[in-house]
């Protein structure tokens, strides 16, 4: 799986002089953790995060306050390039998802932009990586079902944390057949094969039934 | 502002012997980023979170299998207790939003467990802090301009980032009021003062105009 298939585009986007004010909003309203910070070109210029602003000492206050502020003039409203990220670790749209994983592992970083021909063209965050696995066990056994079932209706199929295992015919050449059927399949971590008769199984301690 | 005020209750926990695919599951419906553990008197015994399970070596495999593994026996589905993180981070409901805003700071720790009496009773994480942040400037707007306008009702508010612009009469005695009032509200940074008039007003360059 390639990282354009699991990322999020088209990916909101700030720039430098975005208001903190609007930023928060956008992030607020579309439950969004983290904003690529893009020029007029859409090339990545930095990120805010979440983390960005509640670390950002100015915007947090919501004790009552001791002693207010006397402010004797206008003050510029903040904004993003007050508080971005400026160095950001991005990804691009045709590698392997397992790299964008690697990245979030290594660098404790939640969302990564993804960029090509220096454009920001998306995001993948950890949320995404939730997503497909949650989705990784059905998504598995559908696919190994129909790919069995074309051989022969008998096969039972259960995926458990992407380990599969099948139930069915005692030829060997089917049960050879559908192992490698099985192991063609996207997100296939492990394959175990039982037979379809209700003998004790292979590698179970017999319990004296 | 107390932490049970912004936190999030009733939580979604697991216990240690909850299925990862029925965790994975819980965090993808309902885009929870962390669930706390729990036993049966729900005490905390550890957090389970999107990092724990993108981390998880033994979850994640998407691509094509090079080589499926062979199974000899049923494996034991993985469960909560294989990838939880034991020592956890929390606080109490009563305690000051400060400090859990603090322990975020200090710790990168994105969602901390509010524990009474030994058992968990919500959660607070930073995404609750940029929604009390984003709703911030209006919510201050309203009660400032509620408090002055009992007063005056020729007073004029605006508020950016906990920063509160108030403009209206030039009775100095009534301007000092005013001040007062507007700092007694929860989450104002500071305070500016102009006249009704239009004036060039204090502080402000000249323009030649």
């Amino acid at each position: 799986m390639l990282i354009r298939d699991l990322m999020t585009t088209p990916v909101t986007t700030v720039t430098p002089v975005t208001l903190i004010s609007a930023a928060l909003q956008l992030m607020d309203d579309a439950k969004i953790t983290a904003l690529p910070v893009v020029d007029r070109r859409d090339a990545l210029v930095g990120i805010v995060s979440e983390a960005d602003l509640v670390e950002d000492e100015n915007l947090i206050g919501d004790r009552v306050p001791a002693t207010v502020l006397k402010i004797p003039g206008p003050t510029p409203p903040r904004r993003v390039a007050d508080v971005m990220t400026h160095l950001v670790v991005s990804v691009g749209p045709h590698e392997d998802l397992e790299a964008a994983i690697d990245l979030m592992r290594q660098t404790m970083v939640k969302s990564l932009p993804v960029v090509e021909h220096n454009r920001v063209v998306g995001i993948i965050s950890r949320s995404d990586v939730i997503h497909l696995l949650a989705g990784r066990d059905r998504r598995v056994q559908t696919e190994v079902a129909d790919l069995l079932h074309a051989e022969s209706p008998d096969w039972e199929v259960q995926v458990q944390d992407g380990i599969v295992t099948i139930t069915g015919p005692a030829d060997p050449h089917e049960r050879h057949l559908a192992e490698v059927l099985t192991g063609t399949v996207r997100g296939v971590i492990g394959v175990q094969i039982n037979r379809l008769s209700s003998r004790v199984m292979d590698g179970q301690p017999s319990t004296g039934t």
